[in-house]
């Protein structure tokens, strides 16, 4: 149960952002064996004032910088969080088609303890 | 003073969201022992294609999913969590009455080095 | 390369919200030293039913409230912290005029393996 906040410049059509969606899905059914329809993913849509990019660590970024915040179990291991970025970036090149470079992602690892995935309960500790 | 994100469909009325703002309030209150007036809160309000759930783990879930991303201070334990967990369900269930399946809860545990809540102080370290 | 979701009231001005991602920039590159252009940022504006705020721990807080939300490098050591939340708060009252009692910042902690800042590397682990 990852749980994902997309940031994005606003505009884009509603099929790009399905296919976000769809890869980020793909990505960590194959890099991290999440079960079927696992997909907790909402997109924040950015106008420009709201929007900032840098080209800091030899990275030429582009306005269509995706930023994805995701959080996860914290017992996944570094080896799984490298295949899930590697994933994520070629499944995201193929479809919707962003550029690489413009693939930003910073993880946020929660202990089990830290989940309510329904109905109250701490389904996971 | 927890800070939380709130993510939901856009469209609910007014006082739905004020339902919601004032049952983590008080779930807060009652769970965690927060002090008076330890509010801090924002909602995101999403299009249908900026919001994606599932049904993994069990749990049907409706569009009508509240995703409630929270810090909280790192020295909470996993008893108050789970005290946290069946409040906010049992509170949003009452009012303004989101079904318990809809509810999906993810902490971020934060040391007390890393908050500064106003005057450009660190008041807890 | 920290992240920075920054939740607000909606209706400032673009010149207030450029100022306060430039004094976010400029508090970055001088509390914890990071390269040229290592700017990634966001603005989330909220209506009024979607922000609330409170007065606890004895700060008198106004609807003009700045939330900033912050990740960091885990590396990043309590007094650089300290230094981060100084200057945030001196340059933000400066330009676009924030009062420090609205300055709100809770940091969340990432090691070097969860960040991958470009072409679906593991840059830094």
């Amino acid at each position: 149960m990852p749980f994902i906040h997309i940031s994005m410049r606003a505009g884009k059509p509603d099929a790009f952002r399905q296919a976000i969606l769809d890869g980020l899905y793909r990505a960590m059914r194959e890099a991290l064996a999440v079960p079927e329809d696992d997909q907790f993913m909402v997109i924040h849509e950015h106008d420009p004032s709201n929007f900032r990019t840098g080209n800091a660590f030899g990275v030429s970024r582009s306005d269509d910088v995706v930023y994805i915040d995701i959080t996860v179990f914290a017992s996944r291991t570094a080896e799984q969080k490298k295949a899930l970025y590697q994933r994520i970036a070629a499944l995201l090149g193929d479809e919707p088609g962003v550029r690489p470079e413009d693939i930003f992602i910073v993880v946020h690892d929660a202990p089990a303890e830290n989940w309510s995935v329904g109905n109250g309960l701490r389904q996971f500790a």
